[in-house]
């Protein structure tokens, strides 16, 4: 079982508190009173209980849970809890949990620790769960080694179905998933894999062989978390198997985690979309100083590509003061470009994420934007014509219509394109953000907007 | 099995591209060409396939296909080739197809077809399926009722765990999922739930009811597919029982259909903050009338929204033929400003989206945003002061300071409060997109800094 994300977390305990289930209504009325039903409530939610109850308080409740639904509450603790908590028990009491929990929590949680703290639990585990850590707690963040576990149930091809099911219910209790189970040839490579409803349908002596898939997706260690999650939404898998550069199995992704990683990726996805720097916190809980920290470097950065803007109107003074109309069309023209670029930038973004979209549909996309731009830089030259005619005469309503047509188009191939380059240089294209395409197509449309002011009112 | 969503085929085909799976490899080099193993390839990468052949080749390799695998790559076609499909097919081939889909599948296509067609397909069925179909078709889009099915097990509190087996392994092939089974009273209230493992670990004269589990989670029909995929996620389900108001079992929501129901959730989200109105389609075959027609909308509308700005400009018109250089400052200023509230209304909108937030939230977090406002508003104001001094000297770099830090903070808390506000009038609070934020935050923006203008530099 997952550490649950944060927002995860607290978004469920929402839907909870809107009455999605009887067991914590009491809870609703008044949140951080005693949870009614502490042996009947799911561990997710006594969590989230202990999670609002002063360190001292949520120790003590915890330490007074039955061993193994101790363990669950505990993984299911955000990460700073697991934290307070691990500091606060005894060195018995903890690794008693951490020997317990999944494979890939306890090297969540390892990974959080100081090196004297990792060392010190270390010490206190037995050589497997030793080398276990050790091993999941070395991927690079967001790899398919990272989320996999090593909770996964194998089998040999030459045992029989009873044979299997009866080697399943002596290991199951251990194992995170055993609803597929893998077949390993002597060198531990991947060879197969089976469902479980297969091997209960299957005559007693049927071998598994006979039986098993012989092409089971998987991935490589290395593998894009992203990437692992697509694959298991497409096949609806529950897990997918993770295999090192020999094919040998080394862990499985499960459903859940998969879905929980690509849930922070997406959230990401958003925060980068506003130009806000990546930060995995709920954001009802993020202090201010992170909020701050996380907002003022683009906001800043943008600042200096609006300076562009400035120089561009600073350039054309003598054409404003001369037509002093003209500023009035200014927050129009330039909002209406990156409003476009937003709109392409943003479906790009969310289509190369999705997969919808891939690096190589570039060009056949690119025609297909200029000409749609085409169409919406039409309609709005026509729907800002008029109001040209009323403030400024005939000269200026060309003006702002051609600037309209134009700006329109910029905006909507820059916003477009700026995701597909990203993504050809190695860069997250979730970086084309709005804002950053808005401050672009500003200093593009203030050009724009000025030198065709300048050429047809023949300063 | 779900009808894949387009964006999730599209996107997991890009994966296998990059090198996912070996059994479509050859596919890889020359798409469209022959499918190496149409027997070992999974069905998904069947339908990718027939996808790309013109509907005559692919409606005769469809019917080449053996029965069981036919009707599992028809359910994963997109559902507008499956329309053309179903268009083409002999009634009795298609009838076929129809009775062994999945009884989400069967009635999502139902919903896609005309009444004349509807009624030919329904005159074909079986009076159960039939039925079924009914049912299924008749619930509102976006509730847990139109993304359920009715393939679930039921189990018998007072069963054996054999006779439970026994049950499964007769009925198992027709089941979507039969890893969680449902126990259900005389009148088909839901009682219970046990998984599969749990069945296989008890001892065989074991009752289902000493070790079912008493309090399943469930749904009513009417809740919000967000609600039903947060809540699986929460608690790690492969599937949740949907029930009717009198507590009766109605149907499951399995995990892969909730995600994909979530996933499509996202990327309206993402539309709707890039203001493109939202459309299911993949962005990559969507046609360029549907785009335009998807964009055009709020651009057209966000031009009156800027015409306020523009009015601003013109009542001011004075202060900029006396301080030309305050033009200079025009688009940094209303650029940050907006800058500042898409920050605060996209994370706003993702939280409330996550379950991060929730309304009630609204007090706590608009104290905290005023206070990082006034952070970020100070940093930048700071920031341009040098550039107001050097364009303009100390008067100008005061307004314009002054106006930054005002703006600043307007553009945060109106970003930060449309979501809520939006929310609370049972509105989508993605509607609070980037470039309405920014076009409220511009239009304020100019009156704050040409009124603060003509105050500080007494005209």
């Amino acid at each position: 079982m997952p550490i649950r994300l944060r927002f995860a977390h607290a978004g469920a305990s929402v839907s909870l508190r809107r009455g999605g289930g009887s067991l914590i209504k009491k809870n609703e009325e008044n949140p951080g009173s005693e949870l009614p039903k502490v042996n009947a409530a799911p561990a997710v939610d006594l969590a989230a209980w202990l999670e609002e109850l002063p360190p001292t308080m949520a120790q003590a409740q915890l330490l007074a849970l039955a061993l193994p639904r101790r363990t669950e509450t505990f993984s299911y603790l955000q990460p700073n809890m697991q934290l307070a908590l691990a500091r606060r028990l005894d060195r018995r009491d903890l690794v008693e949990i951490v020997t317990q929990m999944s494979a890939d929590d306890r090297a969540d949680l390892f990974n959080h620790l100081t090196p004297e703290e990792q060392q010190r639990l270390l010490r206190g585990l037995a050589r497997e769960e030793r080398e276990d850590i050790r091993r999941l707690s070395a991927y690079a963040e967001g790899t398919a080694g990272a989320i996999m576990t090593s909770d996964y149930a194998t089998l040999a091809a030459d045992m029989t179905a009873h044979e299997a099911i009866e080697l399943l219910r002596r290991k199951a209790p251990e194992k995170e998933t055993i609803y597929r189970s893998y077949i390993l040839d002597c060198e531990r490579r991947l060879i197969g894999s089976i469902r479980l409803h297969e091997l209960i349908l299957a005559a007693a002596d049927t071998r598994i062989e006979e039986i098993m898939d012989h092409a089971p997706v998987s991935v490589a260690l290395d593998s894009d978390q992203e990437k692992v999650a697509q694959l298991i939404a497409r096949y609806d898998l529950l897990a997918l198997p993770v295999v090192d550069k020999g094919g040998r199995l080394v862990g499985i992704v499960t459903h859940d985690d998969a879905a929980d990683a690509m849930q922070a990726e997406t959230t990401e996805d958003f925060q980068k979309i506003a130009t806000v720097r990546p930060f995995s916190q709920s954001v009802r809980e993020a202090s201010m100083g992170v909020l701050y920290r996380k907002r003022i470097f683009w906001l800043v950065l943008l600042v200096f590509g609006n300076l562009f803007s400035g120089a561009g109107i600073a350039f054309f003074e003598e054409t404003i003061l001369a037509y002093v109309s003209l500023v009035f069309f200014l927050p129009l023209l330039i909002d209406s470009s990156g409003n476009a670029g937003s709109q392409s930038a943003t479906l790009m973004v969310r289509a190369l994420a999705t997969g919808d979209v891939a690096l190589k549909d570039w060009r056949n996309l690119i025609l297909r934007e200029l000409l749609i731009a085409l169409a919406l830089g039409a309609t709005m030259a026509l729907v800002v014509f008029p109001v040209g005619l009323l403030r400024g005469g005939s000269e200026i309503a060309l003006v702002v219509g051609l600037t309209m047509l134009l700006v329109v188009i910029i905006g909507s191939l820059a916003g477009m394109s700026l995701p597909f380059l990203l993504s050809r240089l190695r860069l997250d294209p979730a970086t084309a953000s709005a804002p950053l395409v808005t401050t672009i197509s500003d200093a593009v449309g203030v050009l724009v907007y000025f030198w065709i002011a300048t050429a047809m009112l023949s300063l």
